[in-house]
């Protein structure tokens, strides 16, 4: 399984935000849509074999799982359209037990750290970093974990627990890509096994 | 330079459509602003030496201009509202002639074949095709020009041109992209010179 973790610093927590306005009000919400977007569309399929987590404000999770989604679109308000409904549950959201809030949607109190141990422990945490190893030189893990930031950088505290939970350090070429476009590029680095099987 | 041209096959070209209906009521508008996205943003960053071109439904075409560009954000609405106020125009735009509807963004009332034939004077027309060459094959042209289509395949004149005009015939990957995100992809292998500069 592949798996996607991004960060959302300034993105809100509760329902109250319009759909109109992500890039501003919402906390640049459209960014973590269109990581939505790049990890589960194909032409015509979603990519079943992915979770997504969106982490928002370090505070509330919600996990996006493959398998299960029905209701996602790839446009960046019909996306944030379920974020927000999911957030309208929060109240049912206790400790780290997830409430389901649409199919395949699941929303927890849970902050970046208790997710990333998470989601490493079912994968190979691979850091994007400008200073890692060019991806062509690694072999795609059978099961990667990413993680992404927002359009801000990760915090010290993200940044630290990063350092010490990756299994590898990549990049992905020469040019700092979007959250969302870097997870485009990691799809197709898996898919083509390392750029190998076309 | 780097040209992306996109097909909105059912997109209006008229501005009476909605911001907040842009999956539903604007004929998919969603999918090719999510192009430009894809075409101009790095992180912090806009490429300066890309030019993409919104044919609107075969009969208006958009351009936008990586190096004059001023508007443009990364969210879907916002690119919306720069179609939209550039629709304003179009009773300006006369014959082939364009007329600079925002920084870098201009509207012509033309449609796909002018607009592939005008880009092929300037650049390699590359197509993206499932039964192409893998990409690793192929050398990178210098200018190349990339020719993609909407949620819907090419129409058989559209495909018909491009299979006369194409120089290289390519596939990205085994499985079929957005077109969004065969642009980041696309852009990927010419940033890193066919995956060996990182």
């Amino acid at each position: 399984m592949r798996q996607f973790i991004v960060s959302g610093h300034d993105v809100p927590t509760t329902p109250d935000f319009s759909l109109s306005d992500l890039a501003g009000g919402a906390g640049r919400l459209d960014v973590l849509c269109r990581c939505v977007s790049s990890a589960f569309f194909l032409s015509h399929a979603i990519r079943e074999d992915v979770r997504a987590y969106l982490v928002l404000a370090d505070e509330f999770t919600l996990r996006f799982e493959g398998r299960e989604l029905r209701r996602l679109n790839p446009d960046e308000r019909s996306t944030a359209a379920l974020v927000r409904n999911a957030l309208e549950e929060r109240e049912e959201a206790i400790g780290h037990m997830e409430v389901e809030a649409s199919p395949g949607v699941y929303l927890s109190r849970r902050g970046f750290e208790p997710i990333l141990e998470r989601a490493a422990e079912d994968g190979t945490v691979v850091q994007l970093h400008e200073d890692g190893d060019p991806v062509v030189e690694v072999e795609p893990p059978e099961d990667p974990v990413f993680v992404l930031s927002d359009h801000h950088d990760f915090t010290v505290h993200e940044a630290d627990l990063l350092d010490e939970r990756a299994d590898a350090r990549v990049r992905l070429g020469p040019e700092r890509l979007h959250a969302n476009h870097a997870i485009t590029v990691a799809h197709n680095w898996l898919d083509t096994e390392g750029y190998r099987r076309y």
